[in-house]
């Protein structure tokens, strides 16, 4: 693994420019109800209205200008697209960005609306490679990868640097896994600077793959997620299995339901408005409260582009 | 009229180890949108949930031992309530809350969870003093009324203290208004602070009392309200008015409908929760455009206590 702690303070000197020092929450009443005290760390208060742009902007920066004059192109169910594109759109540079059929349509229009281009394709990981990789050949742009970049994993981790920065030490942190490449660059960062802090990533039952390749011990590939966190999907790649494993992180499994009722629960008592793929991480907490009670928690909120017309509640 | 700028920093500093001071949020795009910058001030993230807490708190505490030891009493739709419930709780005193019938469910449950005993009455303004009266004779509990009080005045102007305290100068305040609480503390506050200030009022068209009190120059009290702000729906009082014409208050009306699509702009590009009263100030800058372009604005977000089950879109 050749990413390492200074990579994350790298791209945290790369970033400061663009992207926001994002808000630390606490409530008294979910800490009650949880039996621990949890820092939520605000993602949803990110630029593109999610810690993507993390990854995004230090993927963008990182480019040569000689690279960086050819764009970048990604494929993303939405997130990291809209990332991506404003990202580009910092840097004043072309984004190509591939989507699925069927993606959310709030997260099309920021894509658009950051001037990236859209390219649509079959909502199958071969197809969004081959459009992707159809593209680099076409226009000479450097592909940006939505979790298995290195960049975008170390771009990532800023968002633990910050928050750990801000609280000083905790007991552990929680963040959801799609991908990988946000639990992987917050790994790196936060057993850096506390050797000690236990590590959870927060998963939906219906696209287990992570738990299922921790339990196998095997990357498994072959599932179809079946979830209403549309931001993870994603099948999750080697580097992120790599550093799951590196760094100890521990799975926690949540249904759907309890994703919608810790969603709810934020809306409620913090007053913000969040994503269900970032609900995950409450739930897990208020799931698996044997493995966290007592604990200084600290929790990423990964984002809030949700489909207002559609609450699942 | 007795109430100085004094009185304002009396209340923060009396409600100082009870209240939070709340975040101050900026949104580049609805600043694009509006063609002016607005800071907006957060008290959706206040205590019990909207900028109520501060006047109740102060009045809680402004008591004397004596007079807390039989607690206190309130008519209130639901704001005022839940935060004079919890601010008697602060001192440990008792509240009772005199509610209308057919109150937000989500605000009632609030006030008995903070300990207060409810007590349901009519929904008329007559039917409330009465009651409120009657308790208060049976108990001896002090009245805090929802917006005449001056300590309650005095208590909401601490929300333009800390606001101007954060931005420095600004060139125009927009509150709700629905008693007239909240815009006659701040216009204390803000006056004496920024002597150029200008300072606006959006009032829900269906509730109008204070539009129309201006325009005819006598207190118009016979307006049936007709609006989906619940918040703003009572008939501002003697000293409201006077506020209102000492501090040369413009009153912007919007209409239900505005306010409904700026509650919305609000969750998506803030990523916030509000009630449809707080989102007023935000549809009459909209609405207004012509009267606050170019103007460095704050506008104070009220509170977020929205019945997640309906939300008006």
């Amino acid at each position: 693994m050749s990413l390492a702690f200074a990579d994350i303070e790298a791209a945290a000197r790369r970033i400061a420019p663009h992207a926001h020092v994002t808000l630390v929450m606490r409530s008294r009443s979910l800490d009650e109800l949880a039996g621990c005290t949890i820092a939520f760390k605000c993602e949803n208060f990110q630029r593109a209205g999610a810690f993507k742009f993390r990854g995004a902007c230090n993927a963008v920066w990182a480019l040569s200008d000689a690279q960086a004059a050819h764009g970048v192109v990604t494929h993303s169910s939405g997130n990291h697209g809209a990332a991506l594109a404003l990202a580009a759109k910092t840097r004043g540079i072309a984004a190509h960005v591939v989507v699925p059929e069927g993606a959310v349509a709030a997260k099309l229009a920021a894509i658009r609306a950051y001037g990236a281009t859209l390219h649509t394709c079959a909502p199958t990981l071969a197809a969004r490679e081959e459009t992707c990789a159809r593209i680099a050949r076409e226009t000479g742009a450097a592909l940006v990868h939505p979790f298995t970049n290195e960049d975008v994993i170390a771009g990532q981790g800023t968002a633990a640097l910050e928050l750990l920065h801000e609280t000083g030490a905790l007991d552990a942190l929680i963040a959801p896994i799609g991908g990988g490449g946000l639990i992987g660059g917050i790994a790196i960062a936060a057993k850096a600077m506390f050797p000690q802090i236990q590590l959870f990533a927060a998963e939906p039952e219906g696209a287990a793959d992570a738990f299922e390749s921790l339990r196998r011990g095997v990357r498994v590939i072959d599932i179809v997620p079946d979830t209403i966190c549309d931001g993870l999907r994603a099948t999750f790649g080697e580097i992120n299995f790599s550093l799951l494993r590196e760094y100890a992180v521990e799975v926690l499994p949540v249904s759907d339901a309890q994703t919608i009722a810790a969603m709810r629960l934020v809306f409620e008592r913090l007053k913000i408005v969040i994503e269900p793929s970032s609900a995950v991480a409450l739930a897990a907490i208020l799931r698996h409260r044997e493995r966290i009670a007592r604990l200084r928690v600290g929790a990423i909120l990964s984002g809030g582009n949700v489909d207002l017309d559609h609450l699942p509640w």
